[in-house]
């Protein structure tokens, strides 16, 4: 066996997204302690970033040390007590991820389901809403990476609103390429992936947790359910007032990473990094439609990261994945759940988000489909 | 708002430990897909290392997308069932920890207390185990991190077998550091971390179940509390059989950089390793009792690889460990818990077990000192 040396392909599925060459390098700086002062520092500015992102002043803003599955497993477990009502959108596989983590930490879920490739409909959500004024909170999925749906996040938590509950946000795709406004659209949870339109490593978690969610977690009288999850016990490791307690040894480096993707973020401006997605995505879509490539969503619900593309009748679904990735070294997404062999998933994401990387992926499925 | 350059620091506090430079580099190296069939072979190597590492062939070996306290929280969460009863040894921080994830998941702690800084006394646990015939479960820690005490892992077990309990084992600091068999000591589920004498980056564990392990997961009649941690799904993902299963996106640079340090105790030797943190230990040691030094643990159940000693009398604990960090760049740890204030806690990890890290060590502190 030896050092493992991968190739350096093109990312173009639906994470992790092509990575900032920045960010690598930041990745192998060298290791400092997790409670040497340098390092609060740079958590202190981390912190700054991902509120920058996340557009929030949330005080509790952080980034989880694990993937954005954990992400959505804190909010649940931190904000739902056994035997509590959570209405439940679910349009594709992460909204029935959330039902499942519901019913894990003791919930109860209310599951409104709207088509694979839809987004979630305010009229079902409404509804629910009114027959069940006893639900804690409602969940859904901004932009479902399995579909490429884009929900209205502002009009569903208006609708979540009316009636006083939480609005917890699966936000791992729509972070960074399409706006989100947290405090704006009055979001109380919302947690993200590193590895999407943030162009970092994958394995963090940002995630936010308005005052609203966090005197939630204070009036707790069960339990939460995970240690290692518990946010009460973690705020004590990043809140900015002098000593940091002890939780767990944070993953130093990744950290260093996001810091440094963030920053680019930042230095871009969100308004921009948005832009600069839609524009991919139009040049994408200007081709595939040249090639007679059908998109599973209808337009006006399109994702500009992430396009679920049918794949073309009488094409095998592996095997083109499978030339692209060998000969171009070129990675676009399978379907996945019930898109699983019948469309192909094409990520602009961060920085994967350039014409260079559309026109690759044009040609390259030109040549491959020919 | 500037990129974060860190200093080098000689990292020997309780880790992370000082990481091999090679580590480093295989961290930065290209992301590629999580799914990509390089990747895959990649993760086969990997478990084919962790075994190594933990001598054991269970085919359940994998590394968890997360720090130690993840792994230690799988183990618990999977093998635990509502109601269930486990002994748990607690001669320090972890040892507690252990005790508050099985009430967590709705177990019941039978709790078996050791001094700090001592190891956990065999003829306690006998007593316990006769006493709760009905417990499904032994827990301990084999190298507790807060005291530097070495517990004897396989007596321990073996006590636990009688009754054919299964043994949970905390090998976050012993790993790669001093002996640990799994296979021949017969221990069920095993968890450890990557930023120890493995010296690769914070944020990974490795985790290894038996046979009964596994079993035991299979029979369970109430589903495991946490989506995240469910070894039953992340299974399908690491399973050496064609095609993976998508779980959560694995952290893929810190997977390198895991293969990269395993690599290394694979061609240093593990019984080299062990002898290595030995050596290391016996010459901090005598440097130490030169300095008037006195350590926690008796000798017999010192770590090599932690060394908890005494804040000399008079000493101003945080101004000597902020003198050498200032002006040496050296990072020792602070007392933990119980010890918090009284104690210094030196690690010799990893790549930080060498000579010259003793030498700086001991030449500022003995300058710090004087």
């Amino acid at each position: 066996m030896r050092s493992f040396n991968p190739p350096k392909r093109t990312l173009m599925g639906p994470g992790p997204s092509d990575i900032y060459p920045q960010v690598l390098q930041a990745l192998s700086r060298p290791t400092i302690g997790h409670l040497d002062p340098l390092f609060i520092e740079m958590m202190d500015e981390l912190k700054v970033l991902i509120k920058y992102a996340f557009q929030t002043e949330n005080e509790f803003t952080i980034a989880l040390s694990a993937p954005g599955s954990a992400g959505m497993e804190a909010c649940f477990v931190n904000l739902v007590q056994p035997g509590e009502k959570v209405i439940v959108c679910r349009n594709g596989v992460f909204g029935e991820r959330i039902r499942q983590n519901v019913e894990r930490c003791g919930g109860i879920a209310v599951v409104v389901d709207d088509e694979w490739g839809s987004p979630v409909t305010e009229d079902k959500l409404q509804a629910a809403v009114t027959q069940h004024p006893d639900a804690v909170a409602v969940a859904f999925v901004h932009a479902e990476t399995s579909t490429g749906a884009l929900s209205d996040a502002q009009a569903l938590a208006n609708i979540a609103k009316q009636q006083n509950m939480l609005v917890i946000v699966d936000a791992v795709t729509s972070l960074g390429g399409v706006p989100l406004k947290v405090d704006e659209w009055q979001l109380d949870a919302v947690y993200s992936g590193s590895q999407k339109c943030l162009s970092c490593t994958p394995g963090l978690s940002p995630l936010t947790f308005s005052e609203k969610a966090i005197e939630k977690i204070k009036s707790r009288t069960h339990p939460v359910q995970s240690w290692f999850l518990d946010q009460s016990l973690v705020l004590g490791y990043w809140s900015g007032e002098g000593k940091r307690a002890y939780h767990h040894t944070a993953p130093v480096n990744s950290l260093y990473a996001l810091h440094e993707s963030l920053l680019l973020l930042q230095e871009e401006g969100l308004e921009q990094a948005w832009q600069r997605h839609a524009l991919a995505h139009q040049q994408l879509k200007a081709g595939l439609t040249e090639l007679g490539i059908q998109f599973v969503v209808d337009e006006q619900y399109r994702l500009p990261q992430l396009n679920a593309i049918y794949v073309p009748q009488g094409v095998d679904d592996g095997q083109v994945r499978q030339r692209l990735l060998n000969d171009y070294n070129l990675e676009i997404g399978a379907g996945l759940g019930d898109l699983a062999g019948k469309a192909w998933r094409i990520g602009l994401m961060g920085y994967g988000a350039r014409k260079e990387n559309v026109a690759l992926c044009l040609q390259a499925l030109k040549d491959v489909l020919s």
